[in-house]
């Protein structure tokens, strides 16, 4: 006879297993499938979703998560229970029946945002977006919240996560990015970013790719690396983790960087606990941990001069053509380069935050009713002219340009900014670790960053939630200092400040 | 309120998303997953594999069809109702422990399998093939028979198919076609294989490959074709059929004719009704009917001067290095060489019948409890002396060459040969049909074929059985007589007969 807390493993085991399946027909479907598979992609991971949400709110994980209500000494069985509480009780709230309507109301409205974004018409798009803040209204409600609804919405990506925080730290950041950014933008010394355009041959650009997520960690015995429109990381298990990228051979960052940043996503995956596999205890803590680990490696690591200063030579080597006649300085100025600019997908990582922040700030106040639905291209270009001096020529290049809130979405765009405030504070305390961090990734060791990071973040799972986990493993709580101190430290003397 | 009908569509639908989504699992498996990623997909494929099963014994399921116990004059749903009961009826009658046992057994006796194989050591193997028969003799006894257990494992490939009747072609086929083998092997005349194993590069290998399956009608739109150690076809719906293969640069056949084989069963499954999809009536009739595609595919056309009238200019230019020397005579006689051999796998189309005999013979007497296993060893032998008229040196090269016996797989062999004498069958039906069939193939053109075989078989999907659908098509019970006047015709010319 099983314990509960067995019982409990089975059935929640079972549900990763289902949910790693789904992810990997998401993947298939991205990189591998014929094009005629998609109508019958959609029936499977359909059935897959509507399997994977039955077990998630079945009477019987219900009944098991009721006998466990006493807390467990064991941290992986507080944390599965913990977690699968949470699930349990989101899925339980919002009845099949509005996940359908939000997911019919939000095709239209992808569809409407499309054409709107084509015709640079936001009008077009407002009422199909007033229709879905409704709704995630009402999920916000039946979720439940201490009255600010965003919080509900916030935690489905960042558990635990509250809008005050969000708003702490955004409010925080603010005012110095901005005027950071303002430095940057009128210094007359500016790194040149041109060499980057030349050409980059695909298979040389694959292979340096290859080579640098595996110097980062990356295990190609455990993942795999192909090509898909929209770059990302699917991790089922630690041991099949799959990373897509694009090839563009007039831009050396596109699959390099983007590389970097989905092998940072991958290793995470391939350092959670096999042991604890398809469970809470087994899998990443938040997106916003997540996308820590993405950009720390991408741009705190992969942009560095230390890190160049090894891998440089076979790039160079690699890129003769484009890459002889620009010295090591000189390219890795060309790829720190910071320039506002009006897409937030193609911004810069320190620029992108700001992006954030308006997103934020925006997505906050509709959910909250302060902001009404058709004042948002003006408050879109006010904010955007307030925090990076610019202005878009029309709504396709402001409020229109991001599919997500045509989705439902709202409460994901903070996971952005915050990863980076992360990576800065998690990196720091591994310098103060590892004092010599900087010469060690020089010679090209990057084991060390990595076997601390496995140590103290990979390993645990969701042990921690994600403001837990920067206090146990910075010793602070969450703060703006490590970031914009790091901007300053990589900034500033490209920009002769 | 959806009819009992209706209800039914719905659980088999939901059944054939589950198994197409294994499938899937399995395709990815063979071909893209990291090594490391071994134990996680088991895990997947256990859970889906569970689920199906779920829903094929489920109550819900015996209560439908109990409801639907009338016929019903569309021929859609009269498929659909009467071959899910035949699946239902055989899964409640296997108890879930005696699947289980069988699959533990046969991991314990593959194992030992693979060693007396090495060891050449029949007797080491023995007691785990004798304990498999016992299970699945059990296993026959629970589905029912008339009589000839053989019968139940039979049907579990080739619905419908009785053990008499296959022994009665394969009876009438084994003297003839060993005879016919003999007079081949006799003849001073024969052709030279040898320049098939001359250099041929890989890349134009899947440059051809790709060219002759869409010239056979594999759409790629709605397929791939991909690497794997053992090529496989894997269709999970008309409009995502994936071909596998594999090259040797130092065999021509390999590939060109794998990826024919494959894409021959590919054509099957792009050629199935999308309507139906993911039931009875949207699916292939049984392995022996698949076969009867692939070999018609391969070797019936793939292999006849005609289509290499047309195609055999490309061949030539692809490989220039090893073919320029070679004339369409030469090489149309390689390629149809026969020579008795004594592993199945590596068989040409002729001898490979024989193979096929010998094991329905012994197989069906073991299950029936007329062979000792103790005397299979000495059994082989004596037969592939009188089928082939050569003996095996060992054990390893005789009775312990296959691993499906220690996979408890029984009644699965005779499809490939049931395949050849469908594939005959039915291309002299088409042959009536379409009276200038030849001289159109070595136009080029193969849609003249493919658009009857997709009229007559193809699209019919399981509405009728093996051995109805070759009445239905051909206007005659199955019979030797058209395969082996196939043979006659195809190697005569070649040996000089």
């Amino acid at each position: 006879m099983p314990s509960p807390y067995e019982s409990l493993l089975a059935e929640i085991r079972e549900i990763g297993q289902l949910e790693s399946v789904e992810s990997l027909l998401d993947w298939d479907l991205e990189t591998h499938m014929p094009p005629n598979g998609l109508k019958a992609r959609a029936e499977q991971l359909s059935v897959m979703a509507r399997l994977a949400h039955d077990r998630k709110t079945s009477p019987q994980l219900g009944e098991l998560l009721s006998k466990l209500n006493g807390d467990s000494s064991d941290p992986a069985e507080a944390t599965n229970i913990r977690e699968t509480r949470r699930i349990y009780d989101r899925a339980v709230k919002v009845p099949v029946e509005l996940v359908g309507r939000i997911a019919s109301v939000s095709a239209i409205a992808k569809g409407a945002w499309g054409k709107a974004r084509q015709d640079s018409a936001f009008d077009a798009f407002a009422p199909h977006l007033s229709e879905l803040l409704e709704l995630k209204r009402e999920v916000a409600d039946r979720v439940g919240h201490d009255g600010d609804r965003y919080d509900a919405l916030l935690s489905e990506f960042e558990p635990g996560a509250t809008t005050d925080e969000v708003a702490g730290v955004f409010g925080a950041l603010r005012g110095p990015l901005s005027e950071f950014v303002r430095q940057l933008t009128e210094s007359s010394t500016k790194p040149d970013p041109s060499v980057l355009a030349r050409r980059f041959p695909q298979a040389a650009q694959e292979q340096l790719a290859r080579i640098l997520a595996a110097a980062i960690g990356f295990d190609f015995k455990s993942g795999r690396l192909d090509v898909s429109t929209h770059p990302f990381c699917s991790g089922s298990t630690p041991h099949d983790v799959r990373l897509t990228t694009r090839y563009d051979e007039r831009f050396f960052s596109a699959a390099i960087f983007g590389t970097l940043h989905e092998a940072g996503h991958g290793v995470y995956e391939q350092g959670l606990d096999a042991n604890h596999m398809f469970t809470p205890m087994g899998s990443a803590v938040s997106l916003g941990i997540h996308e820590s680990q993405s950009r720390m490696w991408e741009n705190m690591i992969g942009r560095s001069r230390a890190f160049w200063e090894h891998f440089y030579p076979q790039c160079q080597a690699a890129f003769r053509e484009s890459l002889t006649d620009v010295s090591l300085d000189g390219f890795v100025a060309a790829i720190n380069t910071v320039q506002p600019s009006l897409i937030r997908v193609e911004a810069d990582e320190v620029t992108y935050n700001l992006h954030i922040i308006l997103r934020f700030e925006l997505e906050r106040d509709m959910i909250a009713e302060r902001l009404s639905v058709t004042d948002i291209p003006e408050m879109w270009n006010t904010k955007i002219k307030e925090l990076l001096g610019i202005t878009p020529n029309n709504d396709a290049e402001g409020c229109l340009q991001d599919i997500h809130w045509s989705m439902g979405t709202f409460g994901y765009f903070p996971t952005y900014a915050l990863g980076n405030l992360y990576a800065a504070q998690f990196l720091a305390a591994a310098r103060r670790a590892v004092p010599d961090l900087t010469e060690r990734i020089a010679r090209g060791d990057l084991t060390s960053l990595l076997d601390w990071l496995r140590t103290n973040i990979y390993r645990h799972g969701q042990r921690y939630r994600a403001n837990e986990l920067v206090e146990v493993v910075t010793g602070q709580p969450l703060s703006i200092e490590p970031f914009m101190s790091y901007l300053r430290e990589r900034f500033s003397p490209f920009y002769g400040l």
